[in-house]
């Protein structure tokens, strides 16, 4: 063993003895999973199991516990270093996962985001400023209707054009001739209006054809990806982000990862699954839903991600958030003044509702984006 | 489209006009994503969004709800089914999904766990009565030594050995010597005494790694596989079910799941994660942690996965269910008479605290399967 320990945090539901009860329950289980006293050989004891190397109270029935593990324990698979952090513990209520650090020894075999902020900000041309972002939907429409409105969002100066995340490879909508169409359209319309907007295609697919469409969608003119990680599997965006013969960015969804958050007490916090874990993973930006959307997070919890989105993670590359779901554009000056500069804006249906010239809205849309003013008051840190 | 459909049913919190508003959230946000009102083409919204079949109280502030949606919407792929049924809704508080049909056109797809209750039986030669499992642990052991209790346990009559779910390719423990040594120890053990254990290693491994290690894993003469679903990606599960040149069961483990049960009115059920879903990626047997356990799943929790190993399920084979996590000796006449003989039990740790000889304590536990009584009194039905 080196005796680089991969650190934890954790809150956990429970007065001072009960939470450290649940603290060195965390070390066990999440390692030997045997009982320890009948664990003889010491160098197992003191080598394998995790340590509670912190405990404070945050309040009567809350408390803070930071564990810490071999970094050998978790491999060198992002499928075990995820299941050291919460594997068999997601089945106990009560424990919440809210931070980790990457620790020298387990960074170097993580690249994380290839393009992250600046990378991305390079590849379309907005070296400042809110990035924006629509989606080709609705679903049931062709290949050939999607992409009419992709073209018209690219040449409406829109940075960031993705498949809704429903779109696979449905019998009424192939992957072939949508990437194909939309990529085309995206990319026509870059060069006669001068835009440098990527098509993001959804790659998110079964485990023996997603690497194939994401190849093809490279040759097929994409310019990264939108995916999926929980239902693929987180380790497929790891796979994709390090492979230097894709080398083009990825939007992660957090479709079918809301069970992480959704208990307040119980799970994975919002930073750390959509900030922390996405950016271990490999995302360029992270796709969540913003407060006051038509979803249930508040300002404090995405406040969290964006957090996470920037802290230090191994020296891995700070990637945007991406709040969305149900945004629109009379909200912009205000989520602009909220999450400040280094964001990209999702705004889907509601570019529909401001007549039939949708590059007009689009325009609007960024009219009102570089017009906003930054935060006034500066967020609190970490 | 076929007019066949995906049926759902949504346990929801509110009174009947909350959870009707709900219900029709959740028939638009998992297709078309879109404001309805938006919607001009008739085709779409009458063919793709999600339709609300019924809607009934549960209870004051707690509503049932069905709804189904066009089979095409699911397209072909297990990643995008999963995702109607709770992909972008996983987001929101109080919506808890708690079952969900095979229609035939879908049923079709997916050919399910390719052994099921009986295609294992007759693998380790048992046509009755519960099975007995355990595993090699803890972590920290070298090969060596836990093929040596590998060996133990096939001498002392366990049916199957499986690999501690935190069990990769660490450094101290790489895989390939692991499934070879303890492949071996258990296949010299049935040899030796006439028994037909199957030795199940961990295969959860990077995405570009995993069917390779399985394998591999087939050369080295593994019985079967654990696969953590959560970690891989449940379609690396369906992959090698399906796979006629594998053709060896699959023991679902539940890491990682946990965020999908642990909060009440939100998530998913424990029957439908841990059974329905386990079943339809195609696993063998289905791990979950048992009523008074190390975790805390309720004794109804657990019915509620037994009863959705062997639904029905779109003519899928039913499963057996694996109640694990703190079992114990002492136990096996209360387990088996609360789950039938229709189980694997996952006996771990506590095989060790009956003295040194390991296969003795294996051929006790297996005395005190025999020897229990079915249960008295039938379970109430599905």
């Amino acid at each position: 063993m080196s005796g680089e320990r991969l650190r934890a945090v954790y809150h956990l539901r429970g007065n001072a003895a009960e939470a450290g009860e649940i603290a060195r329950e965390i070390c066990v289980e999440q390692t030997v999973e045997f009982p320890v006293e009948l664990i003889h050989r010491e160098d197992v004891r003191e080598g394998i199991i995790g340590r509670l190397v912190d405990l404070r109270p945050l309040g009567e029935d809350l408390h803070r516990a930071e564990v810490d593990y071999p970094i050998e324990v978790a491999g060198r698979e992002l499928t075990q270093l995820l299941n050291v952090l919460m594997g068999n513990i997601s089945l106990k209520r009560g424990i919440r996962l809210v931070g980790f650090d990457l620790p020298p020894g387990l960074a170097a075999l993580y690249k994380g985001p290839r393009f992250g902020r600046q990378g991305v900000r390079g590849l379309v041309g907005r070296p400042a400023g809110p990035l924006l972002c629509t989606a080709v939907k609705p679903m049931g429409l062709s290949p050939h209707e999607l992409a009419i409105l992709a073209g018209q969002f690219a040449a409406g100066g829109i940075d960031a054009v993705k498949d809704d995340h429903g779109l696979c490879d449905q019998s009424f909508c192939r992957f072939e001739e949508r990437v194909r169409r939309c990529a085309a359209a995206v990319n026509e319309a870059n060069a006669k209006h001068g835009g440098r907007c990527i098509y993001l295609p959804n790659v998110t697919a079964p485990c023996d054809e997603l690497i194939e469409r994401v190849h093809k969608a490279v040759e097929w003119g994409a310019g990264g990806f939108v995916l999926s990680p929980g239902l693929s599997g987180f380790d497929f965006m790891r796979r994709i982000a390090e492979d230097d013969s894709i080398a083009l960015p990825i939007f992660s969804h957090p479709a079918w990862q809301g069970w992480a958050i959704v208990s307040g007490d119980s799970g994975i916090s919002h930073g750390t699954i959509f900030g922390r874990i996405a950016r271990l993973a490999g995302a360029d930006a992270t796709i969540f839903p913003s407060f006051r959307g038509r979803f249930s997070f508040s300002r404090e919890e995405c406040l969290d991600i964006v957090q996470c989105t920037e802290c230090d993670l191994g020296g891995l590359n700070p990637i945007f958030p991406v709040p969305a779901g149900g945004m629109s554009l009379p909200r912009v000056p205000e989520l602009i003044s909220f999450y400040g500069p280094d964001v990209v804006l999702l705004i889907g249906g509601d570019l529909h509702r401001h007549g039939p010239d949708l590059a007009a809205s689009c325009r609007r849309l960024v009219d009102l984006a570089r017009n906003a003013r930054p935060p006034e008051i500066p967020r609190p840190a970490g």
